[in-house]
């Protein structure tokens, strides 16, 4: 892909909409753009995170690991980012990533990650946005297993 | 409590710790700070959100409606920053947040949350990372009762 028509991508991404089109020819130079086949793992829970993956085209899996074994506890897609949090708490990789089908993916460094955010307020509170959406939904599924649980 | 001595306590809350103490006390001048008994509420599910409360002294229970009535989902403490989902996704608050023992509360309005958020890049950060921090205990409480839901 032609870096003009990566720039186009990325400008398409909710999350890059307030960075201006020469930030983003450097963003898509400076990042790597992988593909992943269905069932290949971009992180594992427990390793060091040094990057933030967004998803470009595709969905992924957010898996965890329970005594019982990795268990599913969400779905990402299209101009998703994830991976994010190992780099904003400075902790090893809080889920596992699993590419629920072919998957098109940008990853961008912790470094040039948290450049981006201190740059573009706006792009701060798309990832605030991302991170409470994500919060207020594992927070509902959490209240409903409880609820359900308990009248079991 | 002067205005001296509420700065001070402003300056003690890491959210606030990039922030210079002129505009400290601006944000000390401008925002509410309420006292609130143990089974107040703070806010209800459902309302519209037109604030976020930082949690000055306290500790607070976040619940959630559920078919078998209310139920507790996670206990916030000092420092904590709450009620800031509703401001950052514009939707109704997605929690009731109810005093678990005597609150002291800093009352911050939506529009002056969100200048200070595009003002102060590392109050950006350290919101990020309290909402990956809790999305993150939220996602593991999640799959521990995925997996022993499915045990039992």
């Amino acid at each position: 892909m032609t870096l003009d028509a990566e720039v186009d991508a990325l400008r398409r991404v909710p999350l890059f909409r307030g960075i201006d089109a020469t930030k983003l020819r450097l963003l898509a130079f400076i990042s790597d753009r992988t593909r992943f086949a269905a069932g290949e793992r971009l992180c594992n829970q427990g390793e060091e995170g040094d990057s933030a993956f967004i998803i470009l085209e595709g969905s992924a899996d957010i898996r965890v690991d329970t005594p019982d074994g990795e268990k599913t506890v969400a779905r990402v897609g299209r101009h998703s980012i994830v991976g994010e949090i190992a780099i904003l708490c400075d902790v090893p990789r809080t889920a596992s990533v699993v590419a629920a089908e072919e998957l098109d993916v940008l990853t961008v460094s912790k470094d040039d990650f948290l450049r981006l955010l201190k740059e573009f307020p706006d792009m701060s509170l798309e990832v605030m946005r991302t991170l409470a959406q994500r919060l207020e939904r594992t927070t509902q599924d959490l209240a409903a297993l409880k609820a359900s649980g308990e009248a079991a």
